[in-house]
């Protein structure tokens, strides 16, 4: 009876016509190509390296797509336990019509020409969306994009800032940003000035958000222009070769200017809190990255005060910092829940964290989920993952602890995956 | 047939009338005049703000109850997914005799006037705690509390500590000392005679507990009296501009001072860990505090191994510390395991909580639950949500999974709800 | 209907044959010989001391097994709702034929004289192996083990290297390393060729695994012989009285030399990460040690990507570290998670762990549970808690949620119980 109220609850959020408002989606080529393009996702050849397969291997040069299925699928026997490789299956299935329990020598050849068939439809692209009933995905586009050849109604831009608050000491960053700007990096008003014109090219073609990653040990503070202006002559100086303490100004500096282009531009701005980068430089691919647990929202509370107009979705890497978004979420109406980021992004860490948003903050302030995809083939899985745990949220919590209806449970879970979606970044 | 066991033990811890060992209450005024005082309460005011309503209209000044109530009832609606706001709905059925899904504009009025029928009747006082099966409840009372004019049978005193630990550099507290104990406060030797005068007051009162809430960076340790009293000196002289250093040694040494005289009194020392005070200054009235939850109870180490003779029952705010706590009572004889405090007290960190502590920690060291409330009508659905976690672990843990019959699993959950709350504080 | 799909997989579980790959044993009294050794486990003395017996009587010298059980008997009553406790009860049924639901005065010399009975046989060590279902043991070996006069394959050695990381400045330690070793201490090299006779030692005598256990305040890193010279110095002089910097010095480059013989002599090398020692010195014996749970796998970074061909099971012993710990087992590929250590050896945190693990790391790296027993009879109830945890994942996770068969389930049951045991440490 409960697995038929769960399925139910499931079965009614499934049905909705879906935004994913955070993706690494590429406009110009959003669907895959190839088998290779899903199995090439960083979840599969990382758990196949750290599963025991060398990096050479995966990562050979030269080889046709269908080459690198054929070694990547040896990879995938001891990680077919894993959520990660259940997207796979359940993308083969729902969109390739091809269901297996695992994927092996054996079989992966099959799923692929399974596969290639749709991926040559000239519709797939349209049709994938329509199966994943997605309406429209949000991007994650370089500062220096110019946000042109695609429709951005369906395509959503997204400011990606990490570059301009972490690496202004890089040359070639400096040099992407004047030529996106047309303004030479001569000082602080110059920088002020190219920011501006960022903004203002990336709101005049529908932008929705600006966004950035975050290191664990960042704790947003303003810093003066004299001081900002000295750092930043260091850095257009000497480059990477800086001090730590002028990059760190030089990175408040911007990380602050760039929350007042938010207020201005009326732009949430996307915090995702926690990573540490290239922790593992032999790592695969995008497979390097991992994480301090010990952060604390606290070191953004000067932020979150100084900027009471402009909205934070916050995405947290380890659960343990969630119990401090539900607080500060309950507290600061300019603080937002908004999914499960990456090492957060399995079921028991989903419907733990979810549990306790919903519980105790307003459900105006939560963002449900975002597939963080690179290719549309993954939104269907991970929003299904996803359904899967708010439904048996809705229906432990709220159905059978709190005596609510299913109906007005159902209701609670469009608003989260939704509604909020629509009324935080005004699409 | 879970449900029906849950159930079960439900009904027969809810039949136990209890002792609640930590409220604020006033005991010249413990039950509610107007449902403003309800709405009032810092959980609706913060979750309204935090939802979107501007604090200028929760705070209007000159508004009549009914007026307030009218206002606050608008910010209700996106609150009604949360627990918190469940307490309300809660009391209405079961002390106001209204039974509603959700509080807004349409019947706001309905549930005020309802409500004020209960409050009019002059036995109203007696009657909330009969419906609560409250026999009595414990105070939060200043240092300079004359504790008179009130039955403390029925409301215990308890001494609560935070003013002297952490302000006594504000010239209007040490005023309030002097003028409550008659000391002047000279120096080292006369605080030290204002704080013995304290206890006996209180414990001449009927007092059964000293109290003090403490933010995430105070780790206790003592202090020479000859570096107190120049740290006091300061303190004496320079009043609120006084340096950090010379306020922590004066906290350090009063805290240490406070643990004596729990020993010399027999009081036990209730800890509340975690709280950082006034993070988000623009928030509603006792909607500012939040928390860092990089906190350890290694930071109290030095103190548990000094007073091995007080008891000091432990509340940590984030959950993230609920496993050192359950450890460090497994470990020390002088550390209880105290309710669910604040942001940790939604069903999700209960649940998970309590299941940590009751399977691990000696059954006649965890207190199950007090409720903090500021008014009388919220302790019957606080503790029916502690209840209700209780028995979701009773039933889930003991009796399905280690074997226990029924019996003996509420004989369990009946020590936690009260038969500790007598043995631990003596009453 | 669900229990008995968790039951089922428990059975199918339980019917296996196992190795348990860390514990405590002296392979030359492997078995109990009076109920004593089994109360006298720190488990219970500490939670006794805990619940209110004082520590003079628990350790009362000069009391024969029989009184010390009846003195210890009397503070079991309120440890009774205990997991721990649960672990006595499960051994007095299964191993003793004793069915009990308490220990307390009235019954105590039931067990005892049942107990003494099986103890008394002379193959009682053999059956306790065999009704445990237990082929082979590993054992925490001091580095100056002689390692003789027991059977390796049963008993497998595993050298436990704290006393070398952490206490060479005792004098003792030292003698015992020159004693064990034949060479003299006189500086680097001489301590260098005393480590690779210890590992020599080890290995020709079947060891499987170098092991230690960690502060959580401890971040390796390789340190230059020179500056190692030094203080290697300071400590030969100074002993004791050397100050902290030249022993952490000595730490660093012990550990790191640790490291490296490992991969020599490719033994994994397990960490048990997050023990603060003697936080409670007044505790009873073996139960003063505590926790800090502040603690991050960051600091393992530079050890992680330096030894790439060691492979690291890691024990955390906050459960809040336990998200780290999945994560950098996904990323790294020499990152192992090991068992349920110590505080975190409880149902709840056991279960909440392992979900963690199995839906996110690759099936080949998660050793299932190792029983850290000091002697043979609590292998049985220890590895059947955790099958229960497991059971408890694999119907509720991968049966109900993911859709996996039964069979499919309890393979990579038996894998994480077993299989892995055996690739991870070559047996």
């Amino acid at each position: 009876m409960t697995e038929t109220l769960n399925s139910r609850i499931f079965d009614e959020l499934n049905s909705m016509v879906l935004i994913d408002p955070h993706t690494h989606i590429n406009p110009h080529s959003a669907a895959s190509e190839t088998l290779a393009d899903i199995l090439g996702y960083h979840y599969y050849t990382e758990l196949a390296h750290s599963a025991g397969m060398p990096r050479e291997q995966i990562e050979a040069p030269n080889l046709s797509p269908k080459e690198r299925v054929e070694v990547l699928a040896k990879g995938l026997g001891v990680i077919d336990n894993t959520v990660q490789l259940s997207w796979l299956l359940e993308a083969a299935k729902e969109l390739f019509g091809v269901e297996l329990e695992r994927v092996d020598e054996s079989n992966w050849e099959t799923l692929y020409d399974a596969a290639q068939a749709k991926f040559d439809s000239p519709s797939w692209e349209d049709e994938v969306l329509k199966l994943s009933k997605l309406e429209a995905v949000f991007l994650t586009n370089d500062f220096d994009d110019p946000l042109e050849g695609f429709d951005t109604q369906r395509y959503i831009p997204c400011l990606r800032t990490d570059d301009l608050v972490f690496h202004l000491a890089k040359e070639s960053v400096r040099e992407r940003l004047a030529m996106a700007t047309d303004v030479e990096l001569t000082g602080l008003a110059a920088l002020e000035s190219a920011l501006t014109k960022l903004f203002d090219h990336f709101t005049s073609h529908g932008a929705r958000a600006c966004a950035i990653s975050l290191p664990p040990s960042f704790a947003p503070t303003p810093v003066s222009d004299a001081v900002a202006e000295a750092a930043l002559s260091t850095l257009l100086q000497q480059s990477e070769d800086s001090d730590a303490d002028s990059r760190l100004v030089v990175s408040n500096w911007v990380f602050w200017k760039l929350a007042e282009h938010c207020r201005r531009t009326k732009l949430p701005f996307d915090l995702m809190i926690g990573v540490n980068r290239s922790v593992y430089p032999a790592g695969v691919f995008q497979g390097q990255d991992l994480y301090d647990s010990r952060v604390s929202l606290i070191q953004y509370r000067e932020l979150f005060c100084a900027f009471p107009d402009v909205t934070f979705p916050i995405s947290v890497l380890a659960s343990v910092t969630n119990q401090e978004l539900v607080s500060y979420a309950w507290i600061f109406p300019n603080v937002v829940c908004n999914g499960h980021w990456w090492y957060s992004n399995t079921p028991s860490f989903i419907t733990r964290d979810l549990h306790a948003r919903l519980e105790a903050v307003p459900r105006n302030k939560t963002i449900g989920y975002y597939s963080d995809m690179y290719k549309l083939e993954f939104a269907l899985p991970k929003f299904a993952m996803f359904k899967r745990c708010l439904s048996d949220v809705l229906a432990g919590h709220f159905v059978q602890s709190m005596g609510w209806s299913e109906t007005r449970a159902i209701e609670l879970g469009k608003q989260v995956l939704r509604g909020n979606v629509e009324t935080v970044f005004k699409v």
